[in-house]
């Protein structure tokens, strides 16, 4: 195996930091959805973090692995969603200041929920771009390090302890159906599987238009990718072309990768509820459509982590009244 | 304070015997209804044990606790609820034979949900009297041992290891909300949770109508009530003309009793799933209601146990497109 920046020795160091510092989500057992399938399934219920997603994990391990000095000056991030609600939980946790930066086309409801998380919210120029620029202002002028998403080892293993514990839960997985976006989550947790048990496989799944991961793994070097609106936004966003760790990683660690359409995902989205009464985003029933379509075969014991609640209410409620992809993806 | 059968350390005990046997359940911060009500609250997940609610604890630990001759013989319940999935779940991971009797009335859906959980069901007679009386008949028969659905010692000690969770995870809990059925969750908790706090408050929750437990301390003894409809259907059924030790317990131990409509059941079921995105039964969204309704003050730090979400789907979906109470009560 190749050496990468992250091993499982990284995973166990941030297992021993986030103890107390984020939920020891459960591992169920799915009956209904292991009825339905034909198949052995367990949920890892990483939507009830605190922060409503696993994004939590990492950067907690980031923030707290900060020597004293830049703890003391601070964090910085752009995100508008479960990575910025993270880092800036996680700040907050830990009694240190976060900055996340925002453009001005956030909506007035994202805004306040990473103000009710506790931290301060800069709002600046009119595009993403616009906004890692304030960061980098912020870096150059105030000292604040900028926590970033996905491509850091710190971040990296803190995913990666998911797998730690649904293995510590159940020692006879035998897949494991990760959500593939940036590649830190299954980076990390393909990193910590496999040193525990060598023959899990491992399998990436995304939706089937604008997932950068899949498309550069094609394309044998991070590339970047068309994208256009999903029920699995989470997964949205491109894998830096400068890509230091998680493209290498998902390359050499990951079993196959999958891709769903946006029906499968509602088609996903509905059964969870149905079945196991669970509030899923998009982004993480990417694995039960895979199982749904015949796709990843329905074959040993499948462990799934279910990655984040934080979905719009109405929008899921438009779900379950079965209205078609297109409306429900023109409106979100 | 009176010596009841149930001491804090029995709760310590059962603690001991459910470790692995049950799941530690996240005490979550529930940012957005703390929010909402301006109050500090955080939801007990206990809705994620792997049979869908609470009633898993008592079940385990009073199964656990059979001598070996009575374990080996088997254990019989009637419930076609929660109640009955503990038992055939507990006996299931203890390796010993379970049989759940239910009245020829039971849906097929919830015969097959027991089933699933590796439990034999026995279909007999046209009520729940005559399904009492095929557990007698199994009991002298067969020698297999009814598991009490809550007043007995075991079952009591085992759902108050839930209070000492949510005190672990949170010392600071100044007042618990916990649904009142039977009393045995409420028991549980209070003896566990008045050890560790003396101070804190205990407020039992139950719907206006039907409701055992409330009736009979106003009674200053068991009565019977007559029970219509409700979405907080799991918290009906008598309390038992004889019983020996939840309603001491709770007359005892509880600080107040509180009443809820089904309007403002409904009301708290669509709030918790809004701003926390958790499907949770009507039995265990009357705490939030309570709040919702300023009946229950908004100060201190506030627990709620979330204690099941075995909710019929296609009912929550219609609570959610907010269908009068009336109407979803004549279809339920």
């Amino acid at each position: 195996m190749t050496a990468f920046a992250v091993t499982p020795r990284d995973v166990y160091r941030a297992q021993q930091t986030l103890a107390g510092r984020v939920q020891r989500t459960p591992l169920v057992p799915a009956f209904g959805l292991s009825r339905e399938l034909g198949a052995d399934i367990s949920l890892k219920l990483e939507c009830f973090q605190d922060t409503m997603a696993f994004k939590q994990r990492g950067a907690t391990n980031a923030v707290a692995n900060l020597p004293a000095d830049k703890r003391q000056r601070g964090v910085v991030a752009v995100s508008t969603g479960n990575h910025g609600r993270g880092v800036a939980y996680a700040a907050k946790r830990l009694g240190i200041r976060a900055v996340i930066v925002m453009s001005r086309l956030v909506p007035e409801n994202k805004i306040r929920a990473i103000r009710d998380l506790g931290a301060e919210v800069q709002i600046h120029g009119d595009s993403q771009d616009e906004a890692f620029e304030r960061q980098a202002e912020l870096e150059a002028q105030e000292g604040l390090t900028p926590v970033l998403p996905f491509d850091h080892p710190d971040v990296i293993a803190g995913q990666g302890t998911i797998a730690l514990e649904m293995l510590a839960d159940r020692p006879d997985l035998d897949t494991l159906l990760v959500p593939l976006s940036g590649g830190g989550l299954i980076a990390g947790m393909a990193i910590a599987a496999k040193a525990i048990a060598p023959d899990i496989k491992v399998v990436g799944i995304s939706m089937d238009h604008g997932a950068a991961m899949a498309a550069s793994l094609r394309a044998g070097k991070p590339v970047a990718v068309t994208e256009g609106p999903s029920l699995a936004d989470s997964l949205g966003g491109g894998i830096g072309l400068d890509n230091a760790h998680t493209f290498a990683m998902t390359r050499e660690l990951v079993d196959d990768v999958v891709l769903v359409s946006e029906a499968e995902i509602a088609a996903a989205m509905r059964l969870i509820y149905r079945e196991e009464r669970v509030v899923a985003e998009g982004a993480c029933t990417v694995g039960i459509a895979a199982l749904m379509t015949g796709r990843v075969a329905a074959e040993g014991a499948i462990g799934v982590p279910i990655t984040g609640r934080n979905i719009d209410p109405e929008l899921f409620r438009r779900v379950l009244a079965e209205e078609p992809v297109e409306t429900l993806l023109g409106a979100s």
